[in-house]
């Protein structure tokens, strides 16, 4: 079977049960224990010892899969990368520490490019204090950008599996300008005014969430994760991680004034099914996001945990519903 | 300029001038030490209020570059992926602890492929005691596999920068064999008798020298690498950090029987310049290494560490000296 036929899900599953199979004491656990493996943002262990617990995240981009440089210059497919780690570290409520940097480069590659996409990682690095710790470049093909982030944290982790039953279910703010942007971009429509120019620049230059994701924490949250897929599909991955199933109130996800004015009835799709905002979805009781708003005035309460099928995502519109089940919203490998 | 005209090591130098312009204090300095950067085997750093060190190590292999499916089975492209990487935390004298694995997948491979892979990586994790903690499944048009990898240590690590002036330089092992395994299998030759078969079992299921790294921490070796791109080249490696220089005495590298009776008096070449054997190479006083020698019977001094420019390697034959200046021996981009 090829992997186009099976998809990113299924593949999941299927490794996940060759894991199981032989599943390994790690030498970690002599000296320090796993907290968190596959299945969330990131995978966290605390050291013996110390009250300090570790996160260790991942995330990959590939030329013309995951960016295109007609879209952006090489500046900001590094800034970009790294963001994607910072807000994988983000979501668990952690402070990340260091990153290791791989790139695959063709030959061809013009060095000028390689340095643009370093000073677009070093913009992140220095806007979010990380360090680059080291890395990999190999030969390729194709370009691609492989980096991994470690993050610090003493107190709790915000994990997608501790959604409850009744709690609410918000974001750290607005949703879609990422994909409203691409979709300017696609168009050509760069320079056309000042809205265009906000959906292009939340595209081209995402910021992660991450004293959000303390302040979550601090704030007695403990269910969330970051909005890389889309709202749906990401509140689905919670839901599933959760056991639980979840209700949308489309009329209460707020849209940013530049998707309605460009995008006018269509926007709250993109709100709804738009990614890589890197806002921060989370799940918690009405009266802890209420005292949350007080520092995080940005927090959009979107919909409410329910008993159910996990992993089902009911989005309620004004003239009736519409039902996602339990596939993820962007998935690789299908054609 | 296109990077086949400057090639790996000028990258480098590169990429290390934009991180030094613009380094940033990490938010890793609050609840931890970092202890090796850019340019070892692995970063480390110390956690506070803990005795125990942390190395972070990763490691990417590319189809048609670092591998060819035609050589060995996709099994042994996963085997030899996370080899890549436990030999680094060898090399810094650690216990691994967790890995994260990315694969980097076309479409139109076929699911069982990926399925060996995965069986491939999970061997090598119950042999080494290993946790696959998680890691990204992305679309590319190049098949890669790129593994990050975790590990820790109580106690002094293993560093490319500890050598010095009159200490012996040593080998854990017969060096070539990779190489020689390779070559092999280019002509075809996989079954023709024990000895090519030793050979291409060297090349296919490379063995990690984990616990003689942990020996050499123990036996107070302090300056080591794990032998990925040749004798020479590493050595070289070593001497660049280290600020020094080294002689290698040819008829003193001892050659492995397999490899003689194949290559005859080519053999030296390979073990010389042959790559990925994982073997340790290490400098320490003479006394430190026949004390090591006790415990570890195979580890063969090949040369010795003396003043001169960083990173000269000359290699002393009867015959007369070749002089390798401070270029590595395998360098990616070139044409």
């Amino acid at each position: 079977m090829r992997l186009y036929e099976l998809g990113e899900t299924g593949l999941l599953r299927r490794i996940e049960s060759i894991l199981a199979d032989r599943e390994v004491a790690s030498a970690l656990t002599a000296e320090a224990t796993l907290v968190v493996g596959i299945g969330d943002d990131a995978a966290a262990w605390s050291v013996h010892g110390s009250n300090v617990s570790e996160t260790l995240t991942t995330d990959t981009m590939v030329d013309n899969i995951h960016f295109s440089n007609a879209n952006m210059s090489w500046r900001d497919v590094g800034w970009r990368s790294m963001v994607a780690n910072l807000s994988d570290i983000a979501a668990m409520g952690g402070v990340p520490s260091l990153a290791l940097v791989t790139l695959g480069l063709p030959g061809s590659t013009l060095v000028e490019d390689v340095e643009d996409v370093y000073k677009g990682l070093v913009d992140a690095c220095r806007a979010y204090e990380v360090t680059i710790a080291g890395g990999d470049l190999v030969t390729s093909p194709t370009f691609f950008i492989s980096i991994t982030m470690s993050g610090l944290q003493s107190g709790e982790m915000l994990l997608r599996s501790s959604a409850n039953v009744g709690d609410l279910v918000a974001v750290t703010g607005p949703l879609g300008l990422s994909r409203g942007g691409l979709e300017v971009l696609s168009r050509g429509d760069t320079g056309r005014d000042e809205y265009a120019q906000r959906l292009v620049e939340a595209h081209r230059h995402p910021k992660p969430r991450l004293p959000e994701g303390r302040m979550l924490v601090q704030g007695g949250v403990r269910a969330a994760l970051d909005v890389s897929d889309g709202l749906v599909g990401d509140l689905k991955k919670m839901m599933l991680a959760s056991n639980l199933a979840a209700n949308i109130i489309a009329k209460n996800v707020k849209i940013d004034p530049a998707l309605n004015a460009i995008y006018g009835t269509s926007a709250i799709d993109l709100a709804l099914n738009g990614g890589e905002d890197y806002e921060l979805l989370f799940a918690a009781p009405y009266k802890t996001i209420e005292q949350i708003k007080t520092v995080l005035p940005h927090v959009n309460i979107v919909g409410e945990v329910v008993a159910g099928l996990p992993g089902i995502v009911t989005v309620k519109h004004d003239q009736g519903e519409t039902i996602h089940d339990g596939r993820f919203g962007w998935e690789h490998f299908r054609q």
